[in-house]
């Protein structure tokens, strides 16, 4: 296999206890945050990364079918003039927008002939599946103010510990509390 | 049941996946942060609680049994002129400074006979119980900069999500995150 030419990265929300969607999938206590007076602070020096500063920066996306499937439901298609791989092993998705990729080292392979740098890793079998493929360079992880007490976990099992450097973190009006972290190599 | 005289509290560190400890219960990743050049910023207008803020605040504090062996550990007892209750099914412990309740209502009838005001819910297992009976109102929780992997959890199952107002964030040099929640009411 090739040297990688890309860093993998991530852009989730989750809940305090580390949920990125109730276990029926809805996300409203991320997407909707009730008006409410959060006293946050924020930091201007070293802000962590906000959507509008991060996914001008993607220059490739990989995500689950799910993914796929529910950013199918949007209508406008958001990701024109980005490299989208869909991992699937439900089968080649007949779609001129998107790759298909069967396992994680086709998507890699897929990845490193593209040529690509930033890649945008979206889903939470996704995630997980790369995380244990020490294929996650970065993390930008929000915390909303809602403890859900049940749901799908952002984090699952991995056989190493994963040390990261805080690149920046602020707290937003909304009460999202928002760090963005850089994997520590070697 | 007399009206609640105290503020359920609890001041806890959790790694970015939201354990407490190792299977094994070590800390250190922690407790002895490494060096590394995290660039953090602070929130000077609304800093969140730290340790010497917090503890001074406190007039009780609900431990498990394990928490309470793990201070024994220590040798020096940290919490002169403050009431602790050890919640505990493995009987009354024979300690001048401690008081052993059996089961939650029995703190809280301790508590409320008391007439304390700040509580200090401490080890995992009492937080996960008095979050279940409804009796935190305030969370400090400071993220380390690692993922662990595998460990136990800081939250368990809740029948009823919990809203929080963020009080407060900030970030530490050594790449903690820590944040105070105040939990909404009705």
């Amino acid at each position: 296999m090739t040297a990688r030419t890309w860093r993998g990265r991530v852009f989730i929300g989750t809940s305090v206890d580390g949920k990125i969607a109730r276990e029926d999938g809805t996300l409203e206590w991320l997407t909707d945050l009730p008006a409410r007076q959060h006293k946050v602070g924020t930091s201007a020096a070293h802000p962590a990364l906000i959507w509008t500063t991060f996914c001008k920066t993607v220059d490739a996306i990989v995500m689950g079918r799910a993914t796929y499937d529910t950013i199918l439901g949007f209508g406008e298609w958001p990701f024109d003039g980005t490299h989208v791989i869909v991992l699937t092993t439900r089968g080649h998705i007949d779609d001129s927008r998107v790759r298909t990729a069967e396992s994680i080292e086709e998507a890699t392979h897929l990845l490193d002939a593209l040529g690509v740098h930033d890649v945008y890793i979206d889903g939470g079998r996704t995630i997980q599946t790369f995380l244990r493929a020490g294929l996650v360079d970065e993390l930008t992880i929000s915390v909303a103010p809602i403890v859900l007490g049940s749901g799908r976990a952002l984090f699952g099992a991995l056989d190493t510990e994963l040390h990261l450097t805080v690149r920046g973190s602020h707290a937003t009006d909304d009460g999202l509390v928002r760090t963005t972290y850089d994997v520590v190599r070697g």
